[in-house]
Parts: C-alpha cells; structure tokens; sequence
C-alpha cells in the first residue's frame, strides 16, 4: 500500500505517470518529478481505474474542470448524466459532483461509473445534508465522526479529489471580524464548517484531525483540493486579510500532507480584481511551496450575471499566464440558476479557451502549434480545416453555413474584398520589388 | 472655423468639452486639458450634431465601438439599421459604417440620420470598390483624386472619426519583406493601400499627402483614427518588425495632425498573445505621445472562430488594464461570416464587460461603485436588485426566472444550502465570540 506521491519518491515510475506524459508529450520522469516535489499531482483514487488520467501542475497543459449535481430546487440525475456527457464531448480534464439534492450516495455511484476522468467532490456538503435530512438535527449538530464517515464512504466509491475546507480555522475567522466584508463568506462548504465552529465554539474538524484526513487520503491516493472556504465574493473582499490567512495555513497542511505521502492541490478565488491575479497566483505558488492551484474563474468583476463564463475566462486566461495550474469553469448561469446542458457547454468551452491562452504564454507543447495551423489554414484561405482546428467546429461549421457561402472561398464579410487575397497577389510582386528606403516619396 | 482642438489649446471649454465631462464625472477643464495635450478625443464632425457626444483618452471611461456595414454578398440595409439599434440600446459609445456593398452612399446616410453616438468609416473600402464597380477599372488603378474625393465627400456627411491607414509605407512593407509572414496584411484598407503601393510602385498617398488629408480632417473637425494596416493576423505574426515600423510612423504623424490642429487616435491590433499585450499599449503610448489606443481585441489566441467576442473580451480588458482606451468589438460571427444582430449584442456586450473590468483597474469614477452595489445586492439576497444591477438585465432575468425559483429568495444552486444565509445568521455570533488565537485546538 503506497501512494503515487510516494512511489515518486522512490524514484519509481508508474503506469499513471507514463499515460499522462505521453498525453502531455513529455518525459514521463518530468511527471515523476513534479509528483516527488509537490508541484504536479495525478488525481486517482487507488480504487479507481480512471480511463484518462490527467496531470496537473507545473509546466503541464492548464487543465479545466466542470462542476455537475443535483440541487433539492433541480433534482434530475439524467440531466446530470447528459451534463457529464457533454462535459466528457467537449474535452473536459475533471469533473465534480457537487450535487445536494437527492440521494447523493447513487447519483455519486452513477457519476463515477459514467465518468472516465477524475472525479472530485466536496464530502461536507453531504455530511451536513445527511445531519439535516436524514438525522434531523441542524448542521452545527453534525459530529466530527459523521463528517469523516461520510470521507471514508466517497473514498471507498472510488472519488479521486476533494475538496476539503481545513483552512476555515479560529485564526481566519478571527480576520473575518476585524473589517466587515460585503460578503462574508460565499463558498458552501466553508460556511457549513464556519457555522459549525462557531456555534461549537471549536476548532474546524477537518483542521484538527487533518492527521485522520491525511491517513484516508494516503489509503485511497486521494488528492486532497485544500478549499479556500474563505474566498472573497465580491471584488471588494478581494484578497484581504481573512483569505490570505486561510492561505497561510494551506500552505502549511501543504507541507504536512506533503510530508505524509498525500498529493495536494490549493484552491484559490473567486471574485479579483483584474490586477490582483498575478498577485494571488505568485502568492499562492510562494506560500504554498509550488503545490498546483486551482483558481474558480477568477471573476474580474461582479457586474454580468448572465456572462460569468465570459467574465471568468478573462480571469482564468490572467491567472493561468501567471501559472495557475487548473482552473475550474464558471457557466453563463452562475449566480443565477443551475446550469443547463447548454450552459455546461458553454461554459467549459470558455475555460478551454482561457486555458489555451495560458498553455501559448506557458509555452506548453502543441499549443504554438495549433495556433499556427489555423493561421496557415487562413492564409489558404482553408475553409475545411479552419473549421476543424477550431475549438468547437460544430459552431464555427454552423456559423459559416448561415452566412450562406460555405462552398466558395470567400465570407460573408470581406466578399470578393479579401485582405488576404489582395495581399497575396501583391506579395509576390513586393518580393521582388526594391523600394528604396530612403525614396520616401515618389 | 476651429476645431476643438484648437480651441482646447486657447483654453476655451465647449458644449460639447462640458457634456462629455458630464458624462464621465470629471471636471470639464479635465477634458480640455486632455483634448490640448491629444490624450483625448472627442470624435465629432463640425457638420453634424452627435447627440450623445463621447470623450475618448486618458483618465476617462474605456469606450467601445461597434462595426456594422453591408456586404456584397450580404446586402440589407434594414438589417443593418437594426444592427445599430441594436448596438445603440444596449450602448455602445461609437459605431464605425464599414458597408462594402450596395449603395454606399445611401447606406451611410441613412446609418447617420439614425446614429446618434460617434459615427467613424473607411474612406478607402468606398474609394477602392467605386473603382472597381463604378469606374470599371481595378483597386490599383484608382487616382489620388478619387481617394481625397471619397474623403471629402465622408466628411460632409458628417462622419465624425475616419481610420485612415497612413502608416502603411514604403519603409513599412519593406519589413514584411524581410521575414515572411504567416498572414501578410489581413487589414481590408491596408490591403488596397499596399496592393495601390506596390503595383504602382508608389508611396502611401494618404502618407505623402498627409498634409492635405490634414485640411480635410481641419475643415471639418475629424478626428483621425490612424490605421493600422500592418496588424498581425494572427499570435505568430504579433509585434514583429512591420507592426512596429508602422507603430513608429503613427507616432510621427500624430505629431504632425496635432502640429495643424487636427485630433487622432491610433489603431492597434489584432491577434496578440496575452503576455505582449501590455507591452504593445506601452510602446503605443509612449511612440504616439500619449494618442488615445484603439484597439481590436486584441485577440490572445487564432483557434476560437465562434466564440472571437470571448477571446477579444480577454484581449481588450488587459489591454485596458494596461491603458487602450477604446475598444473595437469582436463579435461570435468574425472570421466565419457577417455578423448578425443576435450576434452584434454579444459583441457588445462582451466588449462592455471587458471595457467595464479595465475601467475597474483604472479607478475610473464610478466603476468600483457599480460592483459594490452589486455585491450588496448579493448579501442583501435582494434578486431585483442584482437583475437591475447586471450588465444585461434582460438575461439575467431570464436566466433566473428559467431557473424556477423567480420568487423565492433561494436560487437553484444552493437551494436552501445557501453560504450567504448561512454565514449571516452565523456572523453575528462570530462578532460577539472571543476565538483565542493561541487557543488552535478547544
């Protein structure tokens, strides 16, 4: 019984490791590496056989993940099974189930057996679900040994991260009473294990037996994502002293889990001001000693309810040039519904798209290159594999068939007036043509 | 006769100086400063009467712009008045006409009497197809006379700015010969320009009779939109030598209109990865003294034709970050097909978002105060409030409301597991708590 962490350790190689390098197209001793050190994690559950296997972390693609589930106001398990297939079509790396509504241990089993990529999830929610609708009590009321049942259980289904909120601790609420936030605290998991402490007056369970979190976590070689219940929810909470002292202390569980065998991720924000992510990505990367972060959006303003895909692929693009490692998708409907299918998809093709745009200033393998096969593919005037090297070619296909010319090699924009034509008979003659450079006029 | 510029450097604050200090919360002699300095623009034919008039530069709101325009092969002009309805009721600042079939003259006509915001062209799309389609003879073989005529013509229609791509010279072609580019010129204007240049063997005549288009541009009070014919058109073309010699002719030409009194704006590109967009505001800024930024996009990766409004909206909120100052939208449609209306909404909007997060980063007056709003909205859970706060309150509603709760005050993410009631009823107890900050374990 070992984990990949420690595997790594030693030196070893695994099977794991070689399928993501060759996904990757690097050295499967690079993957190995990053996993010894900390700073590249392979989310699988070791009772889990995970069809893809995904590496996240440094100098690796940005990876996205699409949040799923059921809520007790939406509680259909086949529209949740349509999402995952959506998400699975359109090139998600991870999924999460996140449902809270239902019953939350088969919706899980049918998640997991129909998702071929790491499956994460967040256990408090079902603990405090569980103490509410089937102990009948409140959640202040949950005991510490509900919470890591409920651990063990999604560990022994095979759940291959989760998010666990240990930063939620006495000294970062202590922070949160010492300037009022707008919000002051958005993330669920976070406010059921606040409500917890305070009405307890106790410490955050998941804190104080991070050692019992981390002996289940090394049992299954699940990845623990350290949650940043914390989280700013609005811009003007933004990177105050509530969410950087939650920070600190993942930082520190880091080298703890670290030092156990267990394989880390961090989470970060949330709602950023456009000129605070390369802040908070160096930040995290430095206090946290290089583990992988995994940012939600960030959302660079509050304002478009509607558009938070939009709005979080311009935070997600930032934070990923900076060297955020993995970035959670944001759909159309956040802060506003569950997402529909549709918006599953269009909002994991707005963080594949800032994700790409990250891998071009990482400079990961393969993605200079795709950019330049479509610029190669405009300048032949390629409609076919402009339309294949897209990053959805069903749209872009529909797009250019409404505009009417999909035989010719013209759009409906330029017409016969096409830039790239004009110049590329004018080119030829430019070539030969010796403009001397100090004619100026002529 | 004078022009605002002019009258700014006499010290003299107009109407329209006032109105557009109105709009932006700033003190009228801020914008005259600006306007004497040629930090800002305030795009407005002498001929015609902009019923919203717009300040566009330093220190103020980052504006967008619109394209609309027919095509030959797409060709209603209804559709096109309905475009800029459109555009003007979900508010854009400018609209640019850039039809290039039909009636042209028509067409720009009956799009003024309908624009009451900032109207800007391309001469040189009406000189080069009445060329070709009136005069029955090529692009190249159009006059010099024919191309000033066009102009003048524009300008007593009362067109307000003008993109005009003097930059495209002989010592700038030179460097696309040097290294090959991917994407020669992918500017329709700069096309004609360097096709005219080149068959001809000839300079730019918008650059050798740049004086003369500065009388025009005097007589009427046109602000001079610099083009940038030499934009890359694509990541692997960005920032190269052309771009660049173009840059640097911009910036001496601004000193020649601001020399004869005359306003400009300098255009920017185009296709740009995410870490030289920065840089490329920078060099604009200081090679053009400070000429207020228009730039397209810019778009930080070439693989997502369908979803160029998002890749622009991630472009154009860094690039204002760092200072541009106006943004060319990018809607769904481009590089696929003419846009449509459905499409010009969500150009704009995504544009307005990206506009709206620089604005952030700027402290522009107002901005942060949009998003405080909003974010007590969320801890007030007060869901018409957030509706009328979104940037586009029509979908949000009907988002929410096909979400199914329209009337509670839950959504269907969190149901009745809501972080915000959840730490709120929990704050209050926190605040009163006396959580020892040595006590880690109780």
């Amino acid at each position: 019984m070992c984990t990949l962490k420690r595997l790594a350790e030693k030196g070893i190689i695994t099977e794991e490791m070689k399928a993501c390098a060759e996904a990757e197209g690097v050295e499967a001793e690079y993957i190995r590496e990053g996993i010894a050190k900390g700073h590249i994690v392979i989310c699988k559950n070791k009772k889990n056989k995970v069809t893809k296997p995904c590496a996240i972390g440094k100098g690796l693609r940005t990876k996205v993940n699409v949040n799923i589930g059921t809520s007790k106001d939406r509680l259909s398990v086949e529209e949740e099974l349509k999402k995952l297939e959506i998400a699975i079509k359109y090139g998600t790396d991870t999924v999460m189930d996140l449902s809270t509504g239902g019953e939350l241990d088969e919706i899980r089993k049918l998640i997991r057996e129909n998702c071929p990529v790491p499956l994460g999830t967040v256990p408090i929610y079902q603990a405090a679900i569980e103490a509410v609708e089937k102990h009948h009590k409140s959640i202040v009321e949950m005991t510490v040994s509900e919470i890591f049942k409920v651990i063990e259980k999604q560990a022994e289904d095979g759940i291959d991260f989760m998010t666990v909120h240990c930063g939620v601790t006495k000294q970062s609420l202590e922070r949160l009473k010492n300037k009022e936030r707008i919000l002051g605290i958005v993330s669920r998991g976070g406010s059921f294990i606040a409500e917890w402490m305070i009405y307890n007056n106790k410490e955050n369970p998941l804190y104080e037996y991070f050692d019992e979190l981390l002996e289940i976590a090394y049992n299954y070689d699940i990845t623990l994502s350290l949650g940043d219940g914390i989280r700013p929810g609005c811009i003007a909470d933004a990177t105050d002293g509530g969410q950087i002292q939650e920070l600190i202390i993942l930082g520190e569980l880091t080298l703890r889990a670290w030092d156990k065998g267990v394989q880390v991720m961090i989470e970060g924000p949330g709602h950023v001001p456009l000129d605070q992510i390369e802040a908070n990505v160096k930040l995290e990367k430095k206090l946290c000693h290089g583990a992988p972060f995994y940012v939600l959006g960030p959302l660079p303003t509050d304002i478009a309810p509607g558009y938070d895909h939009l709005v979080g692929a311009i935070g997600g693009a930032i934070a990923g040039a900076a060297g955020a490692d993995f970035l959670c998708y944001l759909t159309p409907a956040e802060h506003l519904r569950l997402p529909t299918i549709e918006d599953v998809k269009e909002g994991l093709i707005a963080s594949k798209i800032a994700a790409h745009i990250a891998d071009l200033v990482k400079g990961i393998k393969g993605a200079w290159e795709w950019d330049l096969e479509m610029a190669k593919a405009r300048a032949r005037l390629d409609w076919e594999a402009q339309i294949e090297l897209s990053i959805d070619p069903e749209k872009a296909r529909r797009y250019r068939i409404e505009g009417g010319i999909s035989q010719s090699k013209a759009c409906t924009m330029c017409g016969p007036y096409c830039a790239i034509k004009i110049f590329e008979s004018a080119y030829k003659f430019l070539k030969g043509k010796d403009f001397s450079l100090n004619d100026s006029k002529s």
